[in-house]
């Protein structure tokens, strides 16, 4: 397809497909004259991938630059390019707090790894994002919150099983791929349950409580 | 405290802190003289929510003041106004969808919602952010995920009883302060331990996989 119907299939704008082709996030489509290529369905898919990336990753284009390279050129040891694919995917980053509050928790991440027996590199950017969180959950008192930090740590093993089983499953070439969408769309997926669960929960809770004293 | 003190302490400058008394998400200080007022730790703690809930919890002032009304006169039915404080709290947003595709996903959702007796209502914008992730999931050809959505509600529902019990367990006055944090930084944390989660689970699959091929 020319650009055109590659801009009308994916919704990008045709200047901003232009600056995906020169940025090195879209690979060049199959010249057929001096001034004009040829897209296929690839380019569509990930033309969807990087905006996905953008819009819900809010990851920035050197980042993408980086994936995408990962994503053309399989690297033999998955671990390591799906580390650095899941590495790039943040979460909501947590308000920035003070370097010792950030360092003490840092501990107790180390110490939260070793309980559950989690092998994870000492310089997984999830470490300190963890440890940023939990600073900031006891800056605002919620400190109940960490003290039952096990709990949802269990609840995230139990959601990184069914992704790695995904993963697993997904055919070598798409592995990264699978994996960057299903990192990143997978937060807002889980957020979401996380709400309707959440609010079936709180009814039973709070329309009980205020039953039984009526 | 005077307003110097209270922006040292916060971290906020004292414009900003005077931005959000005008707009009411900050409660008025005694006032002492007629230029000066005090402010007390109740202050110093509403300034830090406020910060979290806009640079973590990415809400407009509106949704905000909505958020802090809640919390100072707190509503009988504290089902609604958790429901209320919850709903406010978005996970990161997926790439809109064509409306077909969601609303053939919202039956999906209501669908999800039936085999899991989950009660919620019709109205709950987490129904739509959850179809609107599956509708991209799907688009962007990460299906598999989409099949195995119940294993996710298993997960986000163990999350939620946590968080419940969590909330339950806080001082009334207290309640929805804990659920708003606890919503908005708790995606960052289970975010940040599925991260590592996943890290400590892949080097266990690719690195045997790598070993049994060697």
């Amino acid at each position: 397809m020319r650009i055109a119907e590659l801009s009308d299939r994916s919704g990008v704008a045709v200047p901003t497909i232009k600056y995906y082709l020169r940025e090195g996030l879209l690979p060049a489509g199959e010249a057929v004259r001096a001034n004009q290529a040829r897209y296929d369905e690839r380019h569509l898919q990930r033309l969807r991938l990087i905006r996905v990336l953008i819009d819900v990753g809010r990851l920035p284009v050197a980042t993408i630059r980086d994936l995408v390279n990962d994503l053309d050129q399989p690297d033999p040891d998955l671990h390591h390019a799906l580390g650095r694919a899941l590495q790039s995917a943040p979460p909501n980053a947590p308000e920035p707090a003070a370097a010792p509050e950030v360092s003490a928790a840092e501990a107790e991440v180390e110490a939260l790894l070793g309980r559950h027996g989690w092998q994870v590199s000492e310089g997984a950017p999830a470490r300190r994002r963890v440890a940023e969180v939990i600073a900031a959950l006891r800056r605002l008192g919620n400190t109940e919150m960490v003290d039952v930090i096990d709990r949802y740590a269990k609840a995230a093993e139990d959601v990184a099983a069914v992704d790695l089983g995904l993963v697993r499953a997904a055919e070598p070439e798409m592995v990264l791929y699978r994996a960057v969408v299903g990192t990143i769309l997978g937060d807002a997926l889980i957020a979401g349950l996380r709400r309707l669960a959440q609010e079936s929960l709180s009814a039973e809770i709070f329309h009980d409580r205020k039953d039984s004293s009526d």
